[in-house]
Order: structure tokens, then sequence, then C-alpha cells
């Protein structure tokens, strides 16, 4: 094999010595031997998080007891880092909720929509390879209502899917395998041009590219608290509804009817009755110590805001990934690996993904060892495993708030050499676990 | 009025020094000022908690970062802290799951039993005074199945209305107002005899008073992280089925139908398929950090394994309740307070209830103003609102897990002190706040 032995050089020092952003690494506890490239999977901790959560742990559960529901704010925490979603997400005060997870949520937001479909729209629409618990919480809802998920094969294929007997239009924004991003203003047009509604799953979108909700005029979205938003593992999600479907006179609901999102929990009614506004997306008593990791997570987001915001932060995961994908291509070309992110950035999230067709591997499970081999070395990315209609996937995540220059450099030299000398082609690599 | 000035006298030192279970209070970090009557509402905090969550923060995320899914076992922790939970509620290992919350919980049993109802069945059976999320998300169940919740208004005439034409017999154990328990295997009995399934919500039982689900033949529960178990505000609930409905051939099917309830979640196939055991009640990614203290909770539990177990508990917990009702009731009767709680053995919880007839109260508000009066001494219970149909509550729950039978005679002493000086009577405990 005539590969090129090293990846196509850069100025690593250069682009780092002029990132305006490079002082936001320090806001992050990163393992000295790791270069992180999963931050798409789950974020990295903040440096605050520890110190954080063990004041909440020793002094407000421990000393303030029972008593910190009120002292401490908690019942108002997922109001209030929705609050703090609110702005990465082209949102309003008080439209944003941080609760439950993203699979609950969106069951809360695809059910109200679909009960406020028109007869003879039996459709909800999807991307095939959209994540899957999107897909598994449509069908259940499908299967309920008597309607059918219809799942498009190609992005470029969605607005023709949205006919008239369609009820939602529901996208991940950013998608989790190839990292290709929607044109959130488009489709969510050509959803209403059809009279459906346009539901997003922001998980690979909210602090990693600038979403305009509002701007787009989308009638509801969820997304994930534990990638770009550093969260946390298993960090709470949140839920967004356009208020214009939740104003005086609306009657949208959601089946996740609990205490929470009462009008008034603590009057203790027997009877349901809705919060006027996106309180009524809440549900049951939401984990304290999650959202309060979470409010770390997002204060972390917040503080690029004097730096230029998720603009800056966009700009700068932009020139990441392509210096990544020009360092890396003719590499991987050698071997047989496609870049699947798009090139252009208008259709590109804050990852690179590179596609490993079956047959072009040199041998089963090859894909698997090199994402393997390469965490072995401190770089760690993560591997989705393909089937028949899509080729096995390398996902290397570049989230702009940590990452210099010079981790794509040796990223792109560990992924380089790892190939070259076939180091992945062993046992303990080959083998593979659970989950990566 | 004629009222005693001092609760009747019991012999707290020599209680506490034959006490077996005393040792365990040096599982808690409980502060020094504090008499803590309100574990029935939250848990206090574990002593091994804030330095497992510390050392899972900092080494498990912090270092190990996305390996830590497969290397710490996060994934495993669902099914783990249910089986630490099973043998608290007499069910089976791999038959429990920790996870979401109790009201999502109960939204996934009761939609699971509601699909498995035969024709004619349109009717769920629940209390009127049962907690209100339970009532709300049965409502919500039922305009979705065009089903009516019919409200029993005391207990002992729930077997009469448990007719052929109901459902789902839907209760909470121990009611969270007066502490009254239901008799389970009686209930569960009436429910079967009509041809109904009986679904449990343990809140205020598990980890206080003996449960056995496989011994009452029940078909599902659903219970609470934060009380009894010491999981932390907000912590994870569970969930269980009885396994006869979830065995090879079965068909029940919940609808939250989340990645990590699929057969194979790694997989990510576009189509669900559901778990083959109580696994397909999982939904979305979990919150790590609140499972970990939910565990450090539950070994407190388990550290009274040896000392006797549950029945050890409940032996204890009855005489912390005998002893605080039998100081507290003159004085409680001269004020116009009865006791709302069951003096009957067979029928009372963890906790005793004091109820206060709007006409008995020396002024509107009397209720809450004691229960902060209270607090404002150390003394800490809760108040819960009533209305026309039922009384004012105040609340002390006597979790005999670290409650020494001297907390019981100082409380029932402050109690006193309260009523009779009318300390209550004062702005500052008269104005009520957001919660309790």
């Amino acid at each position: 094999m005539n590969a090129p032995e090293h990846p196509t050089p850069f100025d690593a020092a250069a682009l780092d010595a002029a990132d305006t952003l490079a002082p936001l690494r320090d806001l992050f506890d990163l393992p000295a031997d790791v270069i992180y490239l999963d931050g798409n999977s789950l974020g990295p901790l903040p440096r605050a998080t520890a110190e954080r959560v063990a004041q909440l742990v020793r002094g407000e559960w421990g000393e303030g007891l029972i008593r910190s529901w009120n002292t401490a704010g908690w019942f108002a925490l997922p109001g209030r880092l929705g609050d703090a979603i609110a702005p990465l997400i082209g949102a309003g005060a008080g439209q944003v909720l941080a609760c439950d997870t993203t699979s609950i949520n969106l069951y809360k937001v695809l059910a109200a929509f679909v009960g406020q479909r028109s007869a003879g729209r039996t459709r909800i629409v999807s991307e095939r390879s959209n994540f899957p618990t999107d897909l598994y919480i449509a069908q259940g809802l499908c299967q309920q209502h008597g309607m059918t998920l219809h799942l498009v094969e190609h992005a470029d294929d969605i607005p023709a899917a949205v006919g008239a007997d369609v009820a939602v239009l529901m996208l991940t924004h950013v998608n989790y395998r190839d990292g290709r991003m929607h044109d959130m203003v488009a489709l969510t047009a050509a959803a209403h041009a059809a009279g459906a509604f346009a539901i997003w799953d922001l998980a690979h979108s909210a602090g990693a590219v600038p979403v305009d909700l509002l701007g787009a005029g989308a009638d509801a979205a969820v997304g994930c608290g534990y990638k770009y938003l550093n969260g946390g593992p298993g960090a709470p999600a949140f839920v967004w509804v356009h208020p214009k479907h939740l104003g005086p006179g609306t009657t949208l609901a959601q089946p996740l009817q609990g205490w929470w999102g009462h009008a008034a929990p603590f009057a203790f009614v027997p009877q349901y009755q809705p919060g006027a506004g996106i309180e009524r997306f809440q549900c049951g008593t939401q984990p304290v110590l999650a959202l309060a990791a979470l409010g770390c997570g997002l204060d972390t987001l917040h503080a690029a805001q004097p730096l230029g915001g998720m603009a800056a932060l966009r700009a700068k995961s932009l020139a990441l990934t392509d210096a990544f994908i020009a360092a890396a291509q003719p590499i991987c070309a050698a071997h047989g690996l496609r870049v699947a992110t798009p090139l252009a950035h208008a259709l590109r999230g804050s990852q690179v993904s590179l596609a490993w067709d079956a047959a072009a591997q040199p041998r089963p499970g090859a894909g698997y060892a090199v994402v393997q081999a390469l965490i072995a070395r401190g770089v760690i990315g993560d591997f989705r495993k393909g089937d028949a209609r899509m080729a096995d996937i390398l996902r290397f995540g570049f989230a702009p708030l940590y990452l210099r220059f010079a981790d794509v450099a040796q990223a792109a030299q560990a992924l380089a050499e790892v190939l070259h000398t076939r180091e992945w082609d062993q046992p303990q690599f080959l083998q593979q676990g659970a989950v990566t």
C-alpha cells in the first residue's frame, strides 16, 4: 500500500497562539495524557463541578435537608437551567426546561403535537440514520395512534417526503453518525408549507453549533445535557416548545402529566390542571445532584460569551474540523476510509466521521480496532457499527471549548501511525466490548 | 384550655440502650442541632455519599471520561441498584430497575397494564387521598384510552369498588397524608378476583415497612429513591413488574420505548425491539451521579441486614411511632389535633400524622405555623394542606435507621411547648412559603 506515513502538516502552534478561546480550556479538568475527541458523546469534567456537587451534597442536602427545596432553590432548577440553555439554542427566557431524558422529552413533545394533528395526517417523517431512540419513541407513538413512521434514506429527499398526510417532521439537527447538519430554517419551512409540525432534536447541536429555534419558527425541540453542554454522565436533558403553542386559548397537552407540571403542584388537589407555559412539560421530581452538575456545564458555555459566544465557538469548531480533515484525509484515503462528514461548512456539525465500508476494510472489525488502538494511545474517539445500508463509522468530536489545534495535529499523527503500522491489528483491539 | 404542659413521659434512655439498631445512626451525617422527622420526604445524607460522589465525579467522569460507561459499570447501574432494592420489597434479582421518576415509572406500568385490559374494562380505581401525581398520571392515561379514574373516598370501600369493569387497581401502599397502610395481600387478591391488575406505589413503603410483592402476587410496583431509601434529592425511582408478565410469549409493552429498553441498545438498529425482561421498562440515559448517590442510600438499608433487616427496622419503627403517639396524644387532644395515623400496627406506615380540622384550629394557618415553629426549634416535620374534604396534616416521619427514642421524647416535648405557649402564633411562622 502506497500510503503517506504522516498527516498533511499544518501550523498548529500558530493557530493555537491566535485562538482567542484558548483560555477556556482551563475551565476543564482534562487528564494530562488524553486527547479527548468524544465530547460529542460525553463532555469532560468542568473544573467547578466537583466542588459545586460537594457543596450541594454536604451543605444543601446534608445540612439543609428538606428545607433546601426552598432555601437552595431546588424546585426552580429546571427553569433556571432552562434559561441558561435558551440563549444557546435561540429560545427565550421562560421557554426551556432542563429535565428528564432526551427520549422522554421527545415523547412529550411528539405526543403533544401528534395530539394536535388534523384528520388524515397519519405519518411522522424522520431519517433512517436518526439516532435510534428517536425512532423508537416515534414508533411507540405511531403504534398508539395508528400512524406510520416514514424513514427517509437520504437527507436530500426529506422535503419531498413531507406531504399532506404528514403530522410531524422529526429530525435530529446534526446527525450522530456522520455529523451532517440539516438546514433547520428550510426544513421547518417545508414542514409548515405542508401543514406539518417541525420537531428538532438538538443532542449534537446545543453548545456545538449556533441554533435559532425562534428564528426558524420551529415548533418544539429537545436536547441532551451530557454532550457539548458538559453536564456529566446522564445529565438531565432539555425541552422547548414555541410559545405560540402555549399561550392562552391553546390546548397543547403532553401525556406525562406529573405533579411538577401541575399549575399548582403544592395545592395537592386530586385533579390535574396543566401549568400555563412550558411548566406543563415537567413531570416528576428531578435529580438535583445531576441538575447542579449540568449547571456547571452550562457555565462553561456562558464563559465563552465575552469572547464571542456561539459564533466564536462555531468558527473555532469549523477551523478544528477543517484542520483534522485536511491533515487526515490523504492517509485515510490510502486505507479506504472516507470522510463521511460534509466538507461544506453549512452542512457540518462539530465532529468528523470516517466511514469504512465493509468491502474496504482490511479485515472485519478493523474500524472498531482502530478506535481501540487510538484510545490505547490516549486519543479518545468512538465507533458506531454500520449495517448493510450504512458503513462502520469512526467518530471524532471537536469541541471548541477545550481542544487545541495541537490536539488535532497529534490526533491525526496517531491515526496515521495506527493505520500505517497496522497497530490496530491485535487481538486486544479487535475484540468488541459492550460499548465504545 | 386545660392542656397538659408536658408530653406523657417514657424511658427513652432505656429504649435507646436496648436498641440493637442504634449503631446504624453513625451511617449518616445528621446536623447536630436537628431532630429529623422528614425522612419520609427526603432521607438524610449517608456518611459515605459525599466521598462516593466525589470519586465518581473526579475519577470515573473526570479521568475515565467516556470509557467509564464500560469500565465503571455505569450502564449496569439501573439493574445493579434494582437488585439492591429487590430484597427490600420482596422482589427477585433481575426484576427491578432504578431509573427515571416515580411518575414516569407509574406511567410505564399503568400504560402497560391498561394495554392488556380486556374489553369492557373501562375504569382505573384509586383513592382520592392518593399522592396527586399518581392520580394525574392515571387521568392522562384515562383520557388517552377513553377510560375513567374512579376515586374511592374511604380505604374500606376499595374492595367494593373493584368491579368487573375495572382494568387496574392502583394504590399507594402507605398513604402520604395519614400514613395508613393498605393490606397489599388482601387488596391484590380482591383486584385479581375481579379480573383487574394490582399496581402498587411503594414511595412510603420501600425501606420503611416490609413489603412482599411476590408473596402478594402484585402485578407491578413503582417507588421512590429519595425518601426512606436515602438516595438524595430527586434520586432515581424504581420499577418492578411481576416476572410472569415478562416471560416468553408475553406481550406486555410500555410506551416510553427508548434505546436503553431495546433488546440490543448498541446495535443501533432503526427498529425497536423490547428487551426480554424488566429491561424493556428502561427508556433514556440515566443520571449517573444521582444513581451513585442512590447506591449509597441503599447501602444504609443493607447495613441493617445482619441486625435483623426489614423486620428489625419495622419493629423499631412501630416502637418509635407508638412512643410518639403515646407521648403526644394527650397534648394534641387538648388542642384539637387528632392522630390521623391508625393505631393498629397492621395499618400503620412509618409516620405519624396529626390532623387539624379547620374548625378545631385556633386560627387559620395554625397547622402550617406549628410546623414552622417546630422547624425553628430544629424539629423538622412537614405540613400538607387539606381541603373541604380533608383536614390539614402535620407529618412526622420516624425512620428507624437513624432516629433515637430520645429524639421522639424531645420532639414531643417541643410540640407540647409550641402548642402550650402558642409560640407558633407569630407572623414569621404563619406566613406560608412555597413548600414545606
